[in-house]
């Protein structure tokens, strides 16, 4: 079974100057929290060592996600593509939008959509200031993205802001309801809140949860699990957000729950390639 | 054992109007998602299909739970209690009061409390516009329904309203406070706030949870149920949500649930023929 | 294995007219509802059976927390002195603020410094009027006790306040954020907000988690065992909040859970131990 991992930030350029390779000791006290060894790619910073962990595993592509962020740092759109297209198969590239200023980030969008990025990414938390995920002046962001046919990616779970009320999931639930057409992966699944965000999810079709390394040893994860296995099969996707899991192990961890079969296959392989207009 | 199943919506008259009905394919996908096929009774809309299955199930009565919501559809008191008194013995008719205005909302309480309702329902979330369970213009409602000594059921739990915070337990933990001897039984259990207002039961005495079609494959269910068969065993009311679970197979299923006996009972039968004051 | 009781009230004085004593009829139906007998000790207020069940549990020490509350009673901290000065080795004292007016507080802290109490408490949601964690107010007395370098507990857990709002997490988070030397034990653990909170210890290193007699058979118990037993293995906190839980069956029924016994020895004496700054 092939795989794509929805979440992959490889050690090259500006990806090495953000905190998740920068404060590299508290990225790999997350990596054993969750109860795995660090990825001797992360350590090491090696993007063969990276490829390999994704041969070894069956990781056909990474979803690339950089960041436009004013406190967690930023990956030029540019460099993630660059990335992409040195090794040609095998990363899916995915545009960040920095959502504070709308002309910007309209100007952005447009760019990237030309370039040929798959997807779009907002972290509104991370943003200086910080914004909610429902704040209004996104809305103008969210109207053009969803014209634009793209899926989004919104950092909505986990530290995704400076306290808990950025991943308070009511706010993701009137984003969601108020553009329904705009498909929306809550990366990190909107965690801690799993049982809200499943109602969110059960209510809202628009929503895809991507909880990635949050599966592990976390409170929640067994909802989690049992919506991926039942109704919200067709809109779960699996990641290991590497450097924070370990590509390999953690894929080898995950094929182990107990899911049945056809919708492994959906979670690991076939929802994210719908969702991307993968083959 | 018989059965009392808290909250049955038949496809009688006005009810057929409403989106549980005609929305036929939103609804069966809610059934399937829950792991049920859907009743025979509801996609043919047929009454005696209903009873039927009562029959078969050993549910001795249905609590029939109207509707008087601007976004959800109306059910006219009249019509809820023309088709209690058209089966004798098998149906329990409860009053729905719309909260957007108060004077209107005491007037109809009285009628309904001198015509032989046992209960009422407000829906606030589903009002036009939607207004949270504290919202103070409520306030004198709840007044009057407490010196009435009726119990009273709010639809406080999955789609209550616009967004998530309709759902929010601190709101009906104020209201519980506020009101200590108003009996309050929230539908759909202020799911998927499952912890937080199992421990709102706790505290509050005069919080009776009706968790009803969620208790199957949703997150909280095990929390609801452990609750149920201990500390809460004495407020916790069986439901199916009818026409969402089908009657027959839902009961069949909870029935399996390990609960001891004597909890099963409390859950399915003695807790709501005391709340409605039934032999 | 010795074991530190981190929250225990004895039947002292003060303690005879708060809540816990004087209500006894509501604590032994909490009691109850946790599946437990209440403890003879409690019911016939008596130090001697107190002291015979710590014995027989090997509780070392008792962890004596007072309370300076509006709503709640009061215990002076006085009492808590005197009571442990009686009993040589057993009891540590914890002084209770009020947070009401932050003058009184600053040398309500500075008279406990020097006295020689070991922690402090406060419990912003039983004041008068009832204050949130994160109230500004309480601001300049959280920047005091950091400065004091002393542990501070706060209930925010349970019946914290009026409502289901006063425990809300996010408060905790904000004020752990805002003071990162400020060791914060959440008496109660914040339940019932179980995922959330193991969130907020996950980013915060100085949150302690303490959810004491709420480990027993209410929701998101096991999510704070399996932290317990993994990740917050050092940030962990037992106890029985005597009287509502018996210090010997609880303790026995602690030791029965499946933690591994390193992380139990942690949990049950290290963690307390180390933050107390006891030998």
């Amino acid at each position: 079974m092939n795989i794509i991992d929805f979440r992959i930030r490889p050690p090259f350029k500006d990806f090495l100057g953000t905190a998740m390779y920068a404060g590299a000791a508290r990225r790999d006290g997350i990596t054993r929290a969750i109860g795995f060894e660090p990825s001797p790619a992360a350590e090491r910073q090696s993007i063969e060592l990276l490829i390999n962990e994704m041969d070894t595993a069956g990781v056909a592509r990474g979803v690339v996600v950089g960041r436009n962020s004013g406190s967690l740092g930023s990956v030029d759109n540019a460099v993630v593509k660059e990335f992409c297209e040195t090794y040609p198969g095998r990363f899916v590239p995915v545009a960040s939008i920095d959502p504070v200023d709308r002309k910007r980030a309209v100007a952005a969008i447009e760019l990237a959509t030309k370039s040929g990025f798959k997807a779009f990414n907002i972290e509104p938390g991370g943003a200086s200031p910080p914004m909610h995920t429902d704040d209004r002046r996104i809305y103008p962001i969210y109207a053009h993205l969803e014209d634009c046919g793209l899926p989004l990616i919104i950092m909505t779970g986990g530290n995704a802001g400076p306290d808990l009320s950025y991943t308070a999931p009511e706010r993701l639930d009137r984003v969601l309801a108020d553009f329904p057409s705009l498909r929306i992966v809550s990366a990190h699944g909107n965690w801690p809140w799993a049982h809200q965000i499943l109602h969110v999810a059960f209510r809202r079709p628009n929503l895809y949860l991507s909880p990635d390394y949050l599966m592990a040893n976390m409170p929640g994860a067994n909802d989690y699990l049992q919506a991926a296995d039942s109704w919200l099969s067709d809109r779960f996707l699996y990641a290991s957000a590497f450097p924070f899991a370990p590509v390999a192990a953690y894929a080898d961890w995950f094929r182990g729950l107990p899911i049945k079969r056809e919708n492994l296959e959906r979670v690991m392989w076939r929802n994210a390639a719908h969702l991307l207009g993968l083959p």
